[in-house]
């Protein structure tokens, strides 16, 4: 039965895998990026430490690519894949409002909250996790936004002379401003209300 | 000389109170919230622990009202005062520009940044704190937003139907998710940008 072996062996690693993404991120979500260790992973995990280091460098490197993975279910959860980016029907607004009310569900979502505000406040202090953060979580799901808004520009829909990397930061810097300063709640009314002004702007058409 | 003592020890006390923000403003920026104490900003400052605890109550207090004083002193050397708001020349986007671009260079100043850090970092996973910063700090600067887009609608500036305290955070979300994630540099042409883009919108005019 030597044919097995190695399904059997790779179904292993999934499930070792699995169960440490989910210890990394419910560890961080409860003790913070400071406290959490390879160690205490490994533990809550149910695995040796040497299986962590075997597959990862160092925590950050586990928590990242863990980070990785929660945004790939959520995407999946959404019935897209984490590659496919921003929908485009055509529909700009439509779009826009699709996605950020989605991206508003999951900052109000508990196995998202804790785990992101331990690892964004660590971010914000700690100059080089953010490097990484932002080059490998932040800024791929940024390019979404870019492509969406280029195809938009091919069709007409956004002004020729906007600058799509800068014009994004409408949509999600307002949404990550109230997530992490909580300074008012992040509903779905004021996600579309962000699209509308962005889209249409502040001052009346003539 | 009974008449003089009042005024000289109300400038000691004046001293000992810039001493004691200048301590914790620099130690939290060093060690960081959790690390800040109050034995450790009365060591800094050069007073006894109770000369700080006869005036407040605990650390998140000291900080809380050292961080006021800087944004005085920033509004301060930019001509103003801290409770002036942001100017109204009649050009809305002009004084727009005005306040983005000076927020901006608070933003790349080491004496704001170090310690505004430590503090927003905290915020982003204590919510309590969070809380006392928003209401203490944050929200009263955004009321400035909020009363100069109030009066550009009284103007015909801003159209009817927007909601200035939703409208405001295209300005500030932005600056604030560069400052917070260090994704791109945070430049005066960048505070234009934002100022043509939610005034004007993305979509072309017909």
């Amino acid at each position: 039965m030597a044919d097995t072996k190695a399904p059997d062996s790779a179904r292993r690693s999934e499930r070792s895998r699995r169960a440490i993404y989910d210890a990394a991120l419910a560890l961080v979500g409860e003790v913070g990026y400071a406290k959490t260790t390879i160690e205490g992973i490994a533990a809550r995990a149910g695995v040796g430490k040497q299986t962590i280091y075997r597959w990862w460098p160092s925590k950050a490197a586990v928590l990242l690519e863990a980070f990785v993975d929660l945004g790939r279910q959520a995407s999946e959860a959404l019935g897209g894949d984490a590659d496919s980016g921003i929908p485009d029907t055509g529909d700009l607004a439509a779009d826009l409002r699709f996605v950020l009310r989605a991206t508003v569900d999951e900052m109000n979502d508990p196995t998202f909250d804790a785990p992101s505000r331990a690892l964004a406040a660590e971010g914000v202090i700690n100059a080089e996790l953010g490097a990484q953060f932002v080059q490998q979580l932040l800024e791929p799901q940024l390019q979404h936004y870019v492509r969406r808004l280029e195809a938009a520009q091919d069709a007409g829909d956004v002004r020729p002379g906007i600058d799509p990397r800068i014009a994004l930061e409408l949509f999600v810097g307002p949404l990550a401003h109230r997530w992490m300063l909580r300074t008012l709640p992040l509903t779905h009314e004021y996600a579309d209300a962000l699209v509308d002004y962005a889209l249409h702007g502040l001052t009346p058409r003539d």
